[in-house]
């Protein structure tokens, strides 16, 4: 099988990338002797080739002096033919220091600008960066009319490799994330993007507040013919829907803000790992295929496994504290997590990603309160100190008022909070849950009187936590457990655990559950069983919650809800 | 609803650990006020109760005044009911420069060694670590002939707090990986085990080697009667079979080994993490539940989502390459991957943990070979330099040879593997995929002449590996890509992939593949994407071939094979 021919190849170029790749550091250690003889004999073969395809087409393009300095490279350059020492420079590191170098970059071709037959400019991007790189037509740079035509006639997001000299420009650039030029002196196409894209992502970028001004603009052009030139990239603003964008997720996640939401989301995890493990847990894995019906019964997926049902785990609730009885002290897991549930809300999501803890206590929960407090607290301080880049990225699309928290988090007793809640006028049921509205209320009255968005609600009532949960000593009408939110929305729920056989048969017995369904996880507690509380937290929520976005698909990478499965 | 009595509650000691426990921190800020009163109102009327209570027993129990310094204490002391100031000391903490202080201690209690009347050992185990306490009946140290009863009669592996002085012991002790006793002033029990465990743990934790020695020991003992004392302890020992100990995982996981193997397991995983975000990847998270019936087709999970056909996602594959379509440009991934292969082997579980990169390449897939190079390095270096205890504890269950390997990783073309494999006389089919034996013999051979434990195989016939591999690009009989072994096993699979539509949909073509059915697989590329390769990983196989140990249920923590679905 040969490889494929490009869709428009510039033999020359290609050829000339050939040669220069040919330069191949054949003395790597790493090269067998036999290979590196081998890729000698071959990369002379080739090296002779693409010197006869070189001159065939000089001939043709004699008009054109410098047509090895463009061109699409064909697939083939691309399949791994040598190992250069080529040096590739990153685009967030450009920078005026870097003014005079020559650099080789590869990126994203984000914004296609001609200026006339003589000058182009390429913004080409990487990952949050972005810089220009502009095309003069000139025999000093060694740049051809036909390769400022070539570089217009690139279609958008295509994959661009350019070699050129760092420049610092006469104003400051607005449309890029660098501050310096790259003034072009060759450039090749790797992998053509097609001419329309499914959605556009200047589009896929623009905040509300452009769009509001992009429709004024609008609206006064209908009485300003004047104002055309100027209105023209704002004319075609289209507003890009979520499922458009979810249905083209791998281009809708090239936007600034997608690229910050989902470093944020690794920054969160990582830390998440990084303080527990300070704190000597260790890191776990549980099985997500479980069988039988799973403890919850209801909004559980289904299936079946070598003949015996199955279904998939809604937590990690029994093995992590089948780690605990395990001896491992203090345990972690992130992982994920299933609920068939039909919530087709802006919180839910079919499947997410759960960090949970779990630990042994000596006399209180409030143990395990106090690693939250911690947790988070340096959770929330890491992200305003070491990701001010990405935080105002995501601010500038999707703008928010920074998180309030106290070095110390607000712990109030669910009496507290529904006492406050009364008084500010609500009807609330002291002995039921808390519903989203009340929950949303209680936020609010929370920043008002302690100046934070992040509190624990704690000694909730017994009836609407879930069997395994500790009973309050004092009133069993309460449990030894809490809720943790963030601006309003619950994002962890914890308890103590009953760590007793008799109490959790008492428990469920009262829960209306029949214990010969869980008679194994009962008895697993009668081998031995430390006291023990934990959490679980939805990665999702925390970061759509930090940065009050309105929706937790935006900060799942490809979310499934009741109605996604693609892609 | 009351809480549970103890099982055998002894209330004095209750009511004095009720007491002790009272001395509750109610300055601290996060209590509220409000609570701190009505909590204060308890304690002092619980603190009433308790005295008499413990005035009346006092009068029951004249003959041992230091009834307080021991017993169970029931599950209400245990229900979170107050903070206490009480500083708890950790078993693995406690050594000669600790003599002479209190401690207070909670574990599992291993053993129980009941000497005398008058004096007894009971060892209590933290996670790892063991520690002997003494009781010793006197008057001085507040220890009566009921406590050193009350502390023979526990059940093994029931959790116990211990209060004491630490003391160092007249000669080295075998037993306990602690060298300091100590002697006990107040135990009490937290929480009973039943009598007799389903898995002894004695027996879980023996090497092979212990086992014949018993065996030996036992075999002498039939002809010299003299012997019966000393081969008492060994004449019981019973081999605990692997399924035995997953029914019992909760036990099983208490033996030295396992404790080692699983924090082994965290450590490869968090230094595959450290090593990946320090090379600029971004760890992602793709969704399990996945459309159709995933690009595999055969050995996938299969349910029903809200109505519409599903299946366990058998890799993160494609969502790795559509992020970096998304412009993530390097990123890795550490989850669930699901096989419903019905292989019964010591290698294959249907469930296990991958660890999953892929990345931008610029020329060369052994930029990712590079990355896999630098990444097992300094994971072996991590575990080898900081993991001593963990893999001594691991060697003296499961002795094996510590693993060899390269700074510089070395990488064999499949060629010459194949004929390192032919001049050893083995039969090959040069253009076929190596069968275990296979792989086995080459790992010996590569072992006996280049020293290492740890290689890298490249250029793999095409033919036997998925569609989306990149072809080599001088003979398409070969293709970009690679496996990895640990002695003589294959642990990692990798390679440049395909990332043009043209060249994608001709491989899918030759491969049989209804190019219909991925389609939209094929168009992602024709949006934008980079040249790109990756690999996956299996956790469990790394920690098992690490450790040498010789099945993969060892080192998962709840296994699922074909058999098995529980606990």
């Amino acid at each position: 099988m040969s490889s494929e021919p490009p869709p428009s190849a510039s033999a020359p170029a290609a050829a000339a990338a050939a040669v220069d790749d040919m330069s191949t550091d054949l003395s790597a250690a790493t090269l067998s002797k036999k290979q590196a003889k081998k890729d000698a004999r071959k990369a002379e073969k080739a090296e002779k080739a693409a010197q006869r395809q070189q001159q065939q087409q000089q001939a043709v393009d004699a008009e054109d002096p410098f047509a090895s300095h463009y061109g699409d490279v064909p697939v083939e350059e691309i399949q791994s033919k040598a190992v250069s020492d080529r040096v590739w420079s990153q685009v967030g590191d450009l920078d005026a220091a870097a003014a005079g170098r020559t650099v080789l970059i590869r990126g994203f071709a984000q914004a296609i600008r001609p200026v006339s037959k003589k000058m182009a400019f390429v913004v080409l991007r990487q990952s949050m960066s972005t810089v220009q790189c502009v095309l003069v037509a000139s025999v000093d740079a060694g740049v051809s009319t036909q390769m400022v035509k070539f570089a217009t006639a690139l279609s958008k997001e295509s994959i661009v490799d350019v070699e050129g000299v760092v420049s610092l420009p006469k104003e400051p650039l607005k449309s890029t994330t660098q501050q310096v030029e790259i003034q072009v002196r060759k450039i090749y196409c790797i992998n053509r993007a097609v001419p329309t894209l499914p959605i556009n992502l200047e589009d896929a970028a623009r905040s509300e507040a452009e769009f509001e001004k992009a429709e004024q603009v609008s609206h006064i052009q209908v009485a300003c013919s004047v104002c055309i030139l100027f209105s023209r990239s704002w004319r075609e603003a289209v507003r890009v829907g979520q499922d458009t964008r979810l249905n083209y997720r791998s281009i809708d996640l090239r936007t600034p803000a997608n690229q910050a939401i989902f470093r944020i989301q690794c920054q969160v995890e990582n830390k998440f790992r990084e303080y527990l493990l300070s704190k000597d847990f260790v890191g776990i894995h549980s099985p997500k295929l479980i069988g039988g019906s799973s403890e919850g019964g209801a909004a559980v997926f289904k299936l079946m496994y070598n003949g015996q049902p199955a279904c998939l785990a809604q937590s990690p609730q029994l093995y992590k504290q089948m780690a605990i009885c395990g001896g491992y002290e203090r345990v972690f897991e992130v992982g994920p997590v299933f609920r068939a549930e039909n919530s087709n809300t802006h919180r839910h999501l079919c499947e997410f990603v759960g960090l949970d803890a779990e630990m042994e206590i000596k006399e209180h929960y409030f143990e395990v309160c106090d690693i939250i407090d911690g947790l988070f607290v340096s959770i929330f301080k890491h992200l305003t100190e070491n990701c001010t880049k990405e935080l105002e990225t995501i601010n500038r699309q999707y703008p928010f008022e920074p998180l309030k928290y106290l070095d110390k988090t607000l712990k109030l007793t669910y009496e507290e909070g529904i006492q406050m809640l009364k008084e500010a006028g609500t009807e609330i049921e002291p002995m039921g849950d808390l519903n989203t509205e009340a929950e949303k209320k209680l936020g609010r009255l929370v920043r008002e009187k302690y100046g934070t968005d992040f509190f624990i609600l704690y000694r909730y009532p017994l009836a609407v936590r879930p069997f395994y949960t500790m009973p309050c000593y004092d009133n069993t009408a309460y449990s030894n457990s809490f809720d943790v939110f963030i601006r309003g929305e619950e994002i962890i729920s914890g308890a103590q655990r009953v760590h007793t056989p008799e109490l959790l048969t008492k428990r469920a017995t009262e829960c209306g559950i029949d214990v010969n369904t869980i008679s194994s996880y009962i008895e697993s507690f009668s081998y031995g069983a430390p006291p023990h509380g934990g959490f679980g937290v939805g990665l999702e929520r925390v970061v759509m919650l930090f940065c009050a976005l309105n929706n937790i698909r935006k900060t799942s990478l490809f979310p499934r809800d009741p109605q996604r499965l693609t892609p």
